[in-house]
């Protein structure tokens, strides 16, 4: 229904990227994302080769792409050329610098996908021969930081207008639904990535019991802190935090992330999932269900076309 | 040229409001701006009732707004009272409880705009009794916090529609162009308050020297803050910061409030303009100008209905 350089460069009917959340986004939602015509990218996160390679089998004979924390690929050596072995729709990295995996994924012949945070980095994105960039905002779930996605989209627009016009933008953080959609595409990207709004689908991989709290929570109810990093145990460089549900944990923690370090009953209690917070970002306030991913897309897709051929008037 | 609830109650041929930026929209750019039929407003702020006199005066016989920081109000008696016997076009207030000055307003025939930074506060203002809620996401110059316009403008709108179909919704924080406008209109809004763009307009009072470093900034380059605050002496209370240029006096001070609070010498080099920094948000990244109010908004309408006569699309 939306045409975009973004749906024709992938063959796509939704110019919506499923994002690849660690862990929650795996084989069975990208298939699923990908059979409705949007790009699924199974969350390959922390880069465990045993959960990926399940994740890969999940996903069946539907290509799907597959995405990774950059900083942690140098953890998992191999694991990206065998990702890449088995000819991925795409490789989406984020949160590091990926000049060094470009060459590998180049010869493959598989689009290569950055996401960034800043103009500084989306430039150094472009230096390093991204196909496609992802300007996300800090209102994004999950990891991220920095600038706002309605005005970090038109300045990385504008700058791939000026240095590098081939190169394609998505749009992320806080996209959740047909009007995000559309205000991405007035703003100057290609498509959106959209991580929350599939966090909350039938084929996502949620931590047990989440849901309800989630969809009854409002956009006020989020925050980007480092809380369920230190719980986790994972030192997490560059400034990049996680924007979760402030539950009760994130509100006892937040303030005391080194006394959180030290406390192992604490860390076990957001291990387990008993006091996880769930890891969504803003958009969560008008996410109401969690229906199919092929749902979720037909419905963003008719609301972003109606808003764009005039529905936006009211009264 | 965009028609909508907010250009019809209030009579204008732009959807723009241009923000009541202390001490720098003064009676020259809301005079402009009103006569170019946008929304202008004086930037009462900090309630000086001298220079808001002087402003109002700089305005002339055209009809414009005023606006006031709601928490400094109660060090000001009176003047509230002396403005609406003047009939201002509206009354634009912002960081703070305003219901206790409602009725006053009201009781002048004179509209009520209320900003607000989340779905929290946006639920106070209207049980409060504004006319038209201003969603400010934090990516706004200025004083702000918390939520990303991205998230809070389709979160209030579907809060207004369900419990105030009535009370307009404009949006506020990181748009500056049509494609901000744009925007704004496909999440919900009626209209936009742009402050930044007009910063860097012919008839902004900006502190001398300022415009070269803010037009040559990028996006990245802000930063929400206490420095300028605690430089000037004021004692912001809720939690609200400045949003700024990070330039070398707030690298060196936004980790040492206290110390700053207690260098009498650094507060000067603020106060007397030496070393403050230009009071911007994250939209200055795609500004390159300072036009006359009139042109700014020609410009953005005019892109704004393009963009969504189709415009948006790419390549």
């Amino acid at each position: 229904m939306i045409e975009t350089r973004f749906t024709r460069a992938f063959g796509l009917t939704h110019p919506v990227l499923a994002a690849p959340m660690a862990n929650v986004a795996g084989g069975a939602l990208a298939a699923a994302v990908c059979s409705a015509g949007g790009l699924g990218v199974i969350g390959g996160g922390y880069c465990d080769p045993e959960w990926i390679a399940t994740q890969v089998a999940a996903a069946g004979n539907t290509p799907v792409g597959v995405g990774f924390i950059t900083w942690r690929l140098s953890e998992a050596p191999g694991l990206l050329e065998r990702e890449l072995a088995r000819n991925p729709r795409a490789v989406f990295l984020s949160f590091g610098d990926f000049a060094a995996y470009q060459p590998v994924i180049r010869a493959a012949g598989v689009p290569l996908i950055a996401q960034v945070q800043t103009l500084a980095d989306a430039r150094h994105a472009v230096a390093a021969a991204a196909d496609v960039i992802v300007a996300q905002g800090a209102e994004a779930g999950g990891h991220g930081n920095g600038r706002a996605t309605l005005t970090l989209v038109p300045e990385v627009a504008d700058m791939l207008v000026a240095e590098a016009p081939d190169v394609l933008l998505l749009a992320a953080g806080g996209i959740v639904d047909g009007r995000g959609l559309a205000a991405a595409l007035t703003l100057g990207a290609d498509g959106v990535v959209c991580g929350t709004r599939f966090w909350a689908s039938a084929e996502a991989l949620r931590p047990e019991g989440q849901l309800p709290q989630a969809l009854a929570a409002d956009g006020d109810a989020t925050i980007r802190t480092s809380v369920g990093d230190v719980a986790r145990g994972f030192d997490w460089p560059g400034g990049w935090a996680l924007r979760s549900l402030r539950n009760d944990f994130v509100k006892r923690w937040s303030d005391d992330l080194p006394g959180l370090a030290e406390d192992d009953t604490a860390r076990a209690a957001w291990i387990s999932g008993a006091e996880a917070a769930p890891i969504v970002g803003e958009g969560i306030g008008v996410i109401h269900d969690a229906p199919p991913a092929a749902k979720i897309l037909d419905r963003m897709s008719a609301e972003a076309a109606a808003i764009l051929a005039g529905g936006w008037r009211k009264g």
